[in-house]
């Protein structure tokens, strides 16, 4: 008799982002002639740039002739996408990472989902607390959450680490000490990012108390400040006690392109065995390689146009930005992030739950946004808009918020 | 103190595939002039067809405008592709699948891979022997295995159905009652296919223990025979006890492409539970869909030029099939599969082991295949090539071995 995996019975309700989207399918039902607009989930709206078009017609073409044709990739991914990522990407910003010490993917989401399932069931977990839920459901699935406590809205066996206002959206070294650490940089939901000198804090910590930093640099392009690293390798140390996730979805606008990487230092060692070794043997087991053509887009950006284009995309997001986080301030609300990330995090007014104020904004202005309790029990009361939005709707949005 | 999954130490030697590459890669560098001729990994060699060619060019022009650009695909794929497969894949073989019960994914190695995570961690997997080694590697990444006996080359905790000439490797109904049977047809590696009868045979054995079959129809595009069911959704009540994986690699040459899905229909529950629920919030929590233009090239399949233009791909292959299937019977060699199958499983000559006749063949007329002893225990002694090779390649191919 087959038997289920209990562990997603522990599963808190759906996939944020899925529970959202049918809200706003039944509204939308409902009221089909009110143009909502949405600065809800992180996607981006703007169309690939004419290097990435380029890049993809010219494989396109590759596929289709017998002499250039390219069935299943190198398990890790092509050479020339490893080493443009190594160039560009650590070997530019003084990182001592390598070509083959990366894993290329179809995304990092797959990836942040995936990378949990190398570490024994026993780790304990610690994540930011509001947090990208992916890092927590995905370790749920696999039986290291414990129960899940209503009243607290917390699984027992997870180590929360609140960001809130009072320590400035940064997340603070626990008491209970972790063996998995999740921090994300930028952050994702609040839009803060970490200076170099508190990442260094983690990596010393890491290091010092035997644990692995899943680091998740999803959102580095939109660095702004200069004491704000794009890698956790800037940091000293680094290598032997960090994971570092990246994604094309947000500097070039693959989010329906698909693809990611994972880098892996190989002097990363748990109990004697090299991380690099067991996540080389699950890409090689589950997993077939990023398509040749996407692969060769995700060179493309690291061209000298492509590089440019990035630059601009990512002017035009955090232009939005900029005009959500000052339209929103003289509008009255409290506002933190838009400077170093693409997502302001808003406290929602006169008290309002956040799920309350994501049905106040639909209703009566048809705006999506995320409501913060949908990334833990500290996001309760907050509120995420993403900057991924057309300029003139999020002109739009704001002068709908400010009449409000 | 970050601990690592010990089951991954559990694995045995590397994944096949790896391996035999870095053996070629090994004889490649030592013999720079020796022409290669490889029909060892199931890789196409065709390009892609001109309707595929021509979908992905239009839908990577939709990308470059704002108004046709697409982000984030829906979680289960699109609705357009999942339809054309629900009619051309189940409504008109006589299946009742609906498109919401079929989940695109980027393959069915990932699927295969991923599908044993819904399921407890104490169930008891059967599997064919030999057997695509990604079914027993997943089970041992998850625990399900057991320990390695050396001896007989096999997990203490896996039921091992021998797959053998004297049932003309078709499995047998297992002694011992498994919780989940891995079942794939036509065969890979054997190359063989089961009757409709037998395999409901298998649905009526899963329904009335309560197990759940995996079934692999990777390969149904080159079912030649009439009584080869093409979908575990022709047997009846199926629905009730069958998950069945399915690809785009080897109908439309999509190895490099990247696309395939998971069928789950809503009425297959264990445990109270619905299995689609539970694959629907992995797919949402883990994976975050597959690319839109590659989706609109697996909606092109479907197409009238696309079905003609697989027809003929399929073809080309099965011409290959035919000639080393003929070519090594004439040359006194003990030949299997090769009819509804894109596999030729031969009994390796004068005794040697699968590896001596890879290393042998290899060094003496420079042909890669693969291994019988890499699909299980009872592959030893056997040797599978490949019928996805360039046919002039294959009739040399054929004539080295002759003349062997």
């Amino acid at each position: 008799m087959a038997k289920i995996n209990q562990d997603y019975t522990n599963l808190q309700g759906s996939y944020l982002f899925s529970t959202i989207a049918k809200k706003v399918a039944a509204f939308s039902a409902e009221n089909p002639d009110k143009k909502i607009i949405r600065l809800g989930i992180g996607d981006v709206t703007r169309p690939l740039t004419p290097t990435i078009i380029e890049s993809l017609h010219k494989s396109v073409d590759e596929m289709a002739r017998k002499e250039t044709f390219r069935g299943y990739a190198p398990d890790l991914g092509y050479d020339f996408l490893r080493k443009a990522i190594c160039e560009n990407d650590y070997v530019a910003r003084g990182c001592a990472i390598s070509a083959d010490e990366i894993f290329v993917s179809d995304g990092a989401k797959c990836d942040s989902g995936n990378i949990q399932e190398i570490f024994s069931r026993d780790n304990k977990i610690a994540v930011c607390d509001p947090v990208y839920p992916v890092y927590v459901d995905s370790n749920v699935m696999a039986g290291r959450s414990g129960a899940y406590d209503t009243a607290l809205g917390r699984y027992e066996n997870i180590i929360y680490m609140p960001c809130t206002k009072d320590n400035r959206f940064t997340p603070q070294l626990p008491t209970e000490t972790p063996d998995i650490i999740y921090l994300c940089s930028p952050n994702n939901p609040t839009g803060e990012a970490m200076k170099k000198a508190e990442l260094q804090k983690w990596v010393d910590y890491a290091n010092e108390k035997g644990a692995v930093i899943i680091f998740d640099a999803a959102y580095e392009a939109y660095i702004h400040d200069e004491d704000v690293p794009h890698s956790i390798y800037e940091c000293d140390n680094a290598r032997t006690c960090a994971i570092e996730l990246r994604s094309f979805s947000k500097n070039a606008g693959f989010t329906g392109v698909r693809l990611g990487f994972t880098v892996i230092p190989k002097d990363l060692m748990v109990e004697g065995v090299s991380l690099h070794s067991l996540w080389a043997r699950r890409h090689s087991t589950k997993y077939n390689g990023a398509p040749y053509i996407i692969q060769r887009a995700g060179e493309a950006v690291y061209s000298e146009s492509g590089k440019k284009e990035v630059k601009e995309l990512v002017g035009y997001y955090m232009r939005n930005a900029s005009l959500i986080l000052n339209g929103l301030t003289s509008a009255g609300y409290e506002v933190y992030g838009g400077v170093n990330a693409p997502y302001i995090w808003l406290k929602t007014p006169a008290g309002m739950t956040s799920w309350d104020f994501f049905d106040y904004l639909l209703r009566n202005v048809n705006i999506v946004g995320t409501p913060g309790a949908g990334f833990g029990p500290n996001g309760e009361g907050y509120f995420r808009l993403t900057a991924f939005g057309d300029y003139d709707a999020t002109v739009e949005a704001i002068e709908r918020i400010k009449k409000m």
